[in-house]
């Protein structure tokens, strides 16, 4: 029931960037539910996290390595998210950690632990360590759709995407993965992501970069509202293509966040279309508003309205239920009469009712197509924000009803 | 599929306010869909109203006749909201007014309309006016529960209750109906509610009174977090039992706001408990918050979380989903070690984890009942703040997808 074609583009492997898989049998005996990830030493490594108060034991340690050491090593396990866990979860994430340091012969903080899964079980530590030599064994820089497989929950497909750039004949690398498909409303980050380039930065710049383009990307998309106790994103620069990018060459600087932007954005798209139980991909663009929370505001209020996205279940023109959630966005001294909303590029509203123009046969027409966009033009001012949801159909509320995550 | 007895209580005349019922055909033939309520001269008439910026022609109107004049007379259609319906939704709700207005002789500003059902149709003003007579010609003290009847839309049972008090020997009445089920996250109203009293109070007063019981009663519930462009609560006092209740008296004013309490509560209750394809019935209580609005912040995401909704529609004590829900709800410096959460008298979390003494048993005996309390101790002060919601269910998908609401 995903939204839009299931075929991964051809993944190139980054250079001091190796991934191995494993199956624990942690939730369904068989299923590939370990990958361990390998950075070559003196890889920059960024990472964005959930802002859930409840954040998982994992996402705690990952904090703390990350500040303490440089980093080696990400270890993510599925079905289990060891979140709600209390003391024993951090116990446990840590004797995971501690069990891929003494394998892999590195200090503790330099391994990075994520679990994603059902939430308040114990995490099974014995059965994650007993295969982590299997995983180190299977280390590759050519396993990148191994690792996309391996990281899946109720996810239907693996997510995955590559980039090349060239810049004065040297060639530029970047490829990433990521999950998710229910819980999803990061905040600061999604589900899980991980995203490698052999591109040489520096780590602060890293950071600063991976946080700007995750607003843009994996902080606009929501599938029913929940942020996620777990949510991670990581970005690793490993800087074996010999090329450095510190800033001060502003043309490559650019050249690689936009490409950085075109992956995430992909990455994070590609949880919205793989959605629990979509059937319709949805860009809500919110135009010419004064500030960005506005837009923001008005933007969620209708990627959130259960009527709004039933009646996209349906390919329902319902436009009566968009005015709605525009009018209860909070926006102060809103003027009516001078917003306009469109469906794609058929306009609905206008002059504070229906537009003059609209027809109900141009309207069923955009609503009928898989991909929607819901456009809402304020003429307020100048900012423009958008993003991407889902409809909700049956099957989500069979997806949830029936799975314990 | 709504949750609890589906009978009335038996419903008590007011003296002084008078209710006809009409069949104009405007959705369906047939259905009961225009009803007339008369008051009384000298009756006291408070409103509160939706705060949706795109509040409904009829909307508009009332507030406009509500401060201009005496009102005499209520007009409700189902079966088309007039909203979002530009200026003609202006001149048509008028025109129904205007109708009353010389059928009843009064001045027009004596007649307060009410519209609910389909967002963006013209309101069918002639099919209204032509039954007119027939709703007036029916008017008697004896109709609420028809009335009850005659304002439902996807409601699938009349909402309706009455109480007596009686003080030094004088029997004072409170009746109401209610009607919602969709749209449903009123905003000092809810959907459309009329009680009446024949008390005698003063119109300020009762304005303060309808005011300060609407946010604890209409103001709490969600069935699906969308606010309707039509929300309107009225509360009529004939003053017909000639007991004066002007807060002079301060065991008197009491007895009469716990009565109206109870009356309000009742009838927004029995909203949720016909909420679009509930199946259950939930209170979330959130306690020794610091203030009230960070007691509403955690209920509301809880009540809101499709998450939740679906575990509750699936009889899932999957607490994991209501942990994340008090986590992502924004309260600044919570402490996770210090709370509890409770699923009736079951205790599921403590020291931020499942309860020690927590058993997948004891929580499956609360979700199977009909009725679920999930109740947060903030240990963070001293307010308590209680809503209302519903599971979220395959009927709740049909009915937005099926209905053009």
């Amino acid at each position: 029931m995903a939204v839009g074609p299931a075929t991964l583009p051809q993944l190139h492997p980054v250079n001091g960037f190796r991934l191995g898989i494993a199956s624990a049998g942690i939730k369904k005996p068989g299923r590939r539910d370990v990958v361990l990830m390998e950075m070559a030493e003196g890889s920059a490594v960024a990472g964005v996290f959930t802002l859930n108060a409840f954040c998982a034991a994992p996402v705690r340690v990952c904090k703390q390595h990350l500040a303490a050491a440089p980093a080696r090593y990400l270890l993510v396990n599925t079905g289990n998210a060891n979140a709600g866990t209390g003391e024993q979860g951090m116990v446990d994430a840590m004797a995971c950690c501690q069990a891929v340091a003494e394998r892999c012969e590195v200090p503790v903080e330099a391994v990075l632990p994520f679990s994603t899964g059902v939430i308040g079980e114990p995490l099974p530590v014995g059965k994650i360590v007993d295969v982590l030599g299997a995983a180190k064994t299977d280390l590759s820089e050519d396993n990148w759709e191994s690792a996309a497989w391996g990281i899946m929950t109720t996810d239907t497909r693996p997510k995955a995407t590559s980039e090349q750039i060239s810049y004065q004949g040297k060639i530029i690398t970047l490829t990433g993965i990521s999950k998710g498909s229910g819980m999803i409303m990061p905040n600061m980050a999604t589900m899980l992501g991980y995203v490698a380039t052999d591109a040489e930065v520096p780590q602060a710049l890293l950071q600063q970069w991976l946080s700007n383009v995750a607003d843009r990307s994996f902080n606009r998309i929501t599938v029913d509202g929940d942020t996620s106790t777990n949510d991670s994103c990581m970005l690793v620069a490993t800087g074996a293509s010999g090329v450095c990018i510190d800033g001060s060459d502003y043309e490559l600087a650019a050249l690689f966040t936009e490409a950085l932007e075109r992956v995430m954005l992909n990455l994070a798209q590609a949880i919205v279309r793989d959605g629990e139980g979509a059937t319709k991909f949805v860009e809500v663009c919110v135009e010419s508003a004064g500030t960005s929370q506005e837009a923001l505001d008005v933007a969620y209020t209708i990627a959130h309205s259960p009527l709004v996205k039933t009646a996209l279940f349906a390919s329902d023109p319902n436009w009566g239920r968009i005015l709605a959630c525009v009018g209860r966005a909070g926006i102060d001294n809103l003027d009516l009469d001078a917003l306009q909303i469109y469906l794609n590029d058929v306009c609905i509203v206008e002059n504070g009712g229906r537009a003059a123009s609209y027809t109900e046969e141009a309207g069923q027409a955009v609503m009928d197509g898989e991909e929607v966009l819901i456009r809402v033009v304020l003429n307020r001012g100048q900012v423009i924000e958008r993003v991407w949801t889902t409809d909700l159909s049956h099957d989500y509320v069979s997806i949830n009803a029936d799975y314990r995550s």
